[in-house]
């Protein structure tokens, strides 16, 4: 029956997370896609894009039907998103943003790293964190969800476990070797990402301590495993289209065995069907989870440094994914559900 | 005049670095190409494999003309590269070994890590460690150089000068996360090498402290800087073809700024052309280095975590060109002379 | 209800269009997966080679249970298909064949260019060749379907709605500048699909009507457009994953205008929901068509030159996607049903 | 001696053509660098941007030293070029302008393509259209040399031969089949030119007739071999950052045997050092010719249709090494001196 399909409505749809999402949404079966705005492409329809797209029309935000709509994905910029989203809640929408705008709890960090005072101060403590896997069940009630970024997702779902167990030396720092695929740079034009430019290259950028996924990555060490760590962030652009590998350096308190660590991660992520802890002869590959909502994660100790591998597909659990494995826990629907494998 | 060049010739020129060096070989101003092996190919000429090459013909390495031969380069695997070298220097040769087999100067832990007892142990004391930079004197009078591995070759070049000046603290591991292109896994034929399973993938490999360039790389350490270091080495396979970029991760014994250490680099490469120590706000990338015999390294310190990043191409300064490199010390000829950029 | 479900065999699941076919099947809504057998990996689950999948089983072939089962899509190479084929129709499944073996209605043409007698002469007979688009009607009813091969698939497509409507001048050659992605090889280890070798390259290969598509082709224009004419192919491989264009260019009896002709495959695929024929201002490309069951035509007259280009995924309209669509057609559902777009 | 060096200046330097200039002129043993102009990076340094080469200084065009400069490269985008090379000459440097801008002797002709008045009209009579193996005499004396563009080059040299040697039926249409790498794009800013959209994917361009290459081609097979012919022109472009390939479809006046063609071929090559024409069982690839001058060519005879692959590599036979070429020839200098290979 129509009448039980959450009605979702997509700001933003022409990047490449709002593209991803779209796909998603198209055929999740409890979803009625209630409209995709998009400013430059307005009055075009999907099909003129991508013509194996359908024929919905590409509207202006401001001309978006918000009544009766269930959830608005908001797929903008950071700094553009938490203008939008007030005015989303206001039309009784709940709200799933994946910019970086509602992530960050303390305004005057969000200051600091974003370079602007935040808009919408009073929503910040509602908005509710989604690791989907940590925030099970404050997402069921969420008014106002923050989906998290790529690097932070990869990086807290392949340390927090650790963390909570109290095995990490919390007196050295985390080092975090993150590679990424070019799509994490997004659709504006930079020379950078371009394909002469990034194939056969692999450039760092952002070492030291500079990436705005830093405090995010902190927060979350803080409020899910109540632990502060100096974080030591080495981002790589790698010529991949899509997925993210991050290679993750922990100090133990003590030396333990490979397989004591992995069986604290599969106690962890046992009943989470998104996380996969890998057997002790295998290591995660982007290949393991590229197109997929999966975090592949893999184990090794060596002396007293604990290395987890943790690879994402970006777009997927690193953004769109996750934000519909979101929705269905927002709406109590199965988590997977609709989410691509 | 003929009578001034060096006589060089390649045993094992087929594979990717035999060819790499032949292209070098071939407009190095001061050396004629003496002969070029290859078992598979003898009997076809260079043209018939790559149309742009010369009509040199491949020949069988026992049908090599040894006698008036000034230096030959070993391109064969290890193992088969250790029965080879004895007949080559008897014969008068000087050798430049690119195999493992020379680079590990105790015996026993060539034996626990190539899994065979070495065939010429006596010939292990005199190899010369090639890493051109630190091994320029004795280089000159070298009879046998073992060339190094392409992975020691950029952790050294980029850890050896922090650890000389004494500003490491030792007494925490040493983590190298290395990335490196498919040229370096070399020409046989292997699944993980296809293009289809290579391609839009990122995989770690051999994590742990289990890859051969471990112990090369702590003999590294113990015979330029006289330190001993617990080393965490986790190499990566990146979809390129050619190309190495090592992220290296030191823990300082007191904070310092990252204009103090990389100082300490900058002397330490003075009048070393192949050594690139970038500018504060630059990062190493494989584009800088790619196609040609350099290193470029850049310097970040964040707290008490010293970073650098160390990119070379693995078939030139990982291997081939640091060969050629080598000669031209051992010939005293100048140290760029011939060698491409 | 379980009861309606199809069961669903495959016989060779682990090369990349066996693969592929697991996935689909998975998520296809009327579909029970019954077994999937690999010689090489029998004994090991799914989840072992690809931790994302689930703990299915690989048998072997002679121990797949086929009482009950209704379809089997047997992706052997060819050759051994041939043999196996037999069995599943004896044991009473409808059996869709993604190699080559019945392809080719003539028995002496399959041996002059297979190079081996055919064994089973009397299926040839029965087979449907399944072009989908073509063969609604005779796949109803099909015990034994022999999906098409990908280059054929891309052409017929681009070049069977011109030589129905008779506006080609068949005197002159039909030329079909063919580009193939690295999964068109096939798992199996070889030199020529090395990413170093196939990375940043571009390579023509059995040029001049020595490819095996061409007597697919050539029979195909007969059966479905009654058309014989000269065909020059000439395959190039391509340095990406999947996906496949080809550029199709056909001589016209008479001068046309561009949309004349657009609108005669318009109407030709009225009705037919995976082929989209462009807007005349757009050119199919790969990513119109990569990870869908879609072909993407587009079409330019200059002079008496028709150019079509044909896009579509390889191993999906090329191979499994088609089989997929070709079982639903079997079976009487809708054409569409769980093929992933 | 410095006293014999030809002094040469570059104009445009940062681009992919300027750049591919810059590292051949500093190594070419009878060229010393004069100046490098860039409008966008002047008062940078070349190792600013590129930190192995060396501290030449970047200076605007306007304050380019010409006095004393023998030869100056023009490495502008079209339209800029033709304001530029007439203050050039009137210094008294000789030219060799790598744009479109007067390579089109017949100012209508360019005014329709490049839609503007040409502003050196004059100029256009007197400039040498360098296509180097069939203008070796008049480029001795030029005085400003047109650099052929990259489709062109690869195209004429695989189809002159045939049409010089009359077996061409010029009343069918020349099909020509391009493939490009990305880096013939240039280096500003575009979506089509990202990595993500250009990567994985294949995209036909400008079909029918309408690229600035065919006037190009069609004025090369008028001049060298008194040709009008239908020019069918499809180019394409394939992710790889460097290389192109044209397959070339042309209809014989009657059949031949492949050996017959590719002997004119052969014959009309020898004492050309970069044009190889590939034995009978060979294909032309890009890996034969990247990163090199040359030019392989590979002969192929169906019925009627001689099938030609040209493969060069689109920065330097296709620009930069065919200028460095064509100055050689210029000063009387070896052809292949310096040019790299």
């Amino acid at each position: 029956m129509e009448a039980c399909l959450i009605k979702a409505g997509i700001v933003g749809a022409t990047g490449y997370t709002g593209i991803e999402l779209l796909r998603l949404l198209r055929r999740h079966p409890k979803v009625e896609l209630a409209f995709a705005t998009s400013e430059q492409s307005r009055g075009q329809t999907l099909a003129e894009t991508f013509p194996t797209l359908d024929e919905t029309k590409l509207i202006a935000a401001l001309d978006a039907p918000l009544q009766d709509v269930d959830v608005v994905f908001v797929c903008l910029p950071h700094l553009a998103a938490m203008g939008e989203v007030p005015r989303l809640l206001a039309a009784g929408a709940r709200v799933i943003d994946l910019s970086a705008d509602f992530r960050i709890a303390d305004s005057s960090v969000y200051k600091e790293w974003y370079g602007r005072s935040h808009e919408a101060v009073d929503l910040l403590r509602e908005a509710v964190y989604g690791l989907s896997e940590y925030s099970r069940r404050e997402l069921r009630c969420a008014r106002l969800v923050a989906n998290p970024g790529c690097y932070p997702t990869a990086t807290l779902l392949g340390v927090l476990p650790a963390f909570e167990a109290g095995v990490v030396d919390t007196g050295l720092p985390l080092i975090i070797d993150a590679k990424s695929g070019l799509s994490g740079a997004g659709r504006s034009l930079s020379l950078g990402a371009h394909f002469v430019e990034a194939n056969e290259n692999l450039t760092p950028y952002s070492i030291g301590g500079v990436h705005r996924h830093v405090p995010e990555i902190a927060q979350g060490l803080q409020n899910y495993a109540k632990s502060a760590v100096e974080i030591v962030f080495t981002p790589h652009l790698v010529p991949l289209t899509r997925g993210m590998l991050c290679t993750l350096y922990l100090p133990l308190k003590q030396p333990a065995s490979t397989n004591a660590i992995a069986n604290i991660y599969r106690e962890r992520y046992a009943g989470h069907p998104f996380i996969h802890v890998l057997p002790a002869d295998r290591h995660a590959s982007v290949h393991h989870v590229v197109r997929t909502n999966h975090c592949a994660l893999s184990i090794t100790v060596v002396g007293r440094t604990l290395i987890v591998v943790s690879a994402i597909d970006n777009l997927l659990k690193g953004a769109s994914g996750q934000a519909l494995q979101n929705m269905n826990l927002m709406f109590g629907l199965g988590e997977e559900l609709g989410v691509i494998d």
